[in-house]
């Protein structure tokens, strides 16, 4: 509904009573905007005036930068010319806030790691959210702010947003899309398709806590693990350092939904080559292998929100793995696997008992809304 | 849960039981990948086997292009120096298909219209999905084949994407991200902030049919307005013929949700200037005008989403008049006002029955989940 004050008259100099409308119309705009209900409420996505609130008094004031203030409806910058990388993702972990994080700095490092392992350095970033009506602006903001810390620790900026706002019912509180461009500054061709035999598989860190994490905070395992938290981090650094170390990986993946499993089955198709994974060597923390066991699921399988697998030339394998561990996100990295040439498009567990079997992509969804 | 055949053997080579297990999984993986679910599962935001079919099956299978193909997490390209654009939307529209166009070929065409009022040539487009558990994969075919035949109109290609499955009741069929790059290919400085006194407002045709028809699509007027469609269309082309005709261009932006009011209250704020309207000179259509009084709000308030508001040199506005009008997506394009000094940061209404009234920013939000 216009809510338009009605001002009757026909002159071209304002009256009194008009006079007054404007002087309050002013006024409340020079107020620094503040935001005064304590939930969301469908106004807020209308693009009227609580959408403007909203948008300065939470978004703008806490990720001001000089691209996103001018609040155009797109950011603009300068580029040199070169190779870009480009990449999305949507988040909708249930709950929000968790142990080690919260959607936010999911948000914020899962873009990130996605443009950071493709070997590009991640430069900007959008954010679009889409709220339950009725979500408090407590918490929208603690995510907003959870975001502006994860984008300066991973040397980022949120320069572009948007917000929809859906009747209660018809969401879960509050999803994030955050897109993301990252500048190649290197010519070397990664991709799991040019991983070949005699390679070797790494991985940066201990596998399955995030996933872990998630399912143990929603309360559906009757186990506690008072030290485990979400591994959520920004990978950029750990990669430029590897990089910087190794002429030979192949290819960086994080592994995100489907874990380590997933990413090695996509190489092993990719490049058609075999992936042999020695259980023994994955780095696994008690907590994770309990709450797998009792969950039917190999921690292989389990998300990580700041673990990479790598592939890198067999030979420079201690080296990757050197400069892993010499990283903060690195020190429990480990050499888990080579790849082969049969079975083709194959990925073999060596299990701890001695046995191998086939580690297939998964069917199903054992662990839904984990990022 | 991990459903990897269990073989039992400790050599190097397969077992007849194994290579019959290989040969299965070969076989089955060189098929053509085909959803055989008739509804969305939340194993298809698993990252495992049925997301991979989802992908392979119903997005690649309509995106196909070079940059998508890869299908790694991230999208990468060439750029030449310059400037670039980045803007995203999230796109909730309720219903998801309605009268000239669903979700997808909104979700397109508005992240298009965001860069081409920019000045910005848009040039990729990513799509994130979020779907609810029973959606029809039918209407998600749907929505996919919607967005490939905009892309391509719009001269875009959508090179990455995302896919998350969330519970039942959790959201309300699918939302859609789409983020957009663009590039600038002149140096002039658009923008509402740039508007002086003395320039031309104009609007490339009428006004709120967006809005409009979907509300009229909910059932919930009892009005028949069988030949009110969307205005749903990508305006890059209509951009471009304006800004080549058309030195004195400030600004231009795409009126959306708020609809022209909206936007013209952004400029009279970002350029401390006032905006004059003349409602008589506003094109809009009488099935509009009709459903618009109904509802209580003035059509200038009601979204479009394939309709720009231009501001011009006053001098050059029957040049870019005549620009839009020649544009077939702008025959009805009209000069609706004027921008002055006075009040600053106002927008003023010059009515249909002489009088003047404010028209301000909309408080509340009469039209939600339009877009």
């Amino acid at each position: 509904m216009s809510t338009s004050e009605r001002v009757s008259t026909r002159t071209d100099q304002p009256t009194d009573r008009e006079q007054q409308v404007l002087d309050r119309i002013d006024k409340a705009r020079r107020r620094k905007p503040k935001v005064r209900e304590e939930r969301v409420t469908l106004a807020h996505g209308s693009g009227g005036k609580a959408t403007q609130t909203l948008i300065e008094a939470v978004f703008l004031d806490a990720f001001r930068n000089p691209l996103l203030e001018p609040l155009e409806d797109s950011a603009s910058f300068p580029v040199d010319a070169g190779r870009m990388a480009l990449t999305t993702d949507s988040f909708v972990v249930s709950p929000l806030f968790f142990p080690g994080g919260d959607i936010g700095e999911l948000a914020v490092n899962g873009t990130v790691n996605d443009l950071a392992v493709a070997g590009a350095r991640p430069l900007h970033l959008t954010a679009g959210f889409i709220l339950e009506e009725g979500f408090p602006i407590e918490d929208l903001r603690r995510i907003v702010t959870s975001m502006t810390a994860a984008a300066e620790t991973a040397g980022v900026q949120v320069v572009t947003g948007d917000t929809k706002v859906v009747q209660r019912g018809k969401a879960d509180g509050c999803y994030i899309n955050t897109t993301g461009i990252g500048v190649y500054e290197h010519a070397r061709e990664l991709g799991v398709a040019t991983a070949r035999p005699g390679d070797a598989v790494l991985v940066s860190g201990p596998v399955g806590e995030h996933g872990i994490t998630i399912m143990l905070e929603r309360g559906e395992l009757d186990i506690e693990a008072d030290d485990l938290t979400s591994d959520t981090a920004p990978l950029n650094g750990l990669v430029t350092a590897l990089l910087d170390a190794v002429p030979g990986v192949r290819a960086m993946r994080d592994a995100t939904r489907g874990g380590v499993a997933t990413i090695l089955n996509e190489a092993a198709r990719a490049a058609n080559v075999s992936v042999t994974v020695h259980e023994d060597a994955v780095p696994v923390r008690t907590e994770v292998r309990g709450a797998s066991e009792l969950l039917g699921i190999d921690p292989l399988y389990v998300a990580c929100e700041g673990r990479l697998v790598a592939i890198v030339d067999g030979e420079q394998a201690d080296d990757a793995l050197t400069a892993l561990r010499a990283h903060p996100l690195g020190t429990e990295a480990a050499i888990i696997g080579r790849i082969g040439d049969d079975p083709p498009g194959m990925v073999l567990l060596n299990t701890a008992f001695g046995g191998t079997r086939i580690m297939d992509l998964l069917v199903g969804d054992p662990l839904p809304r984990i990022c």
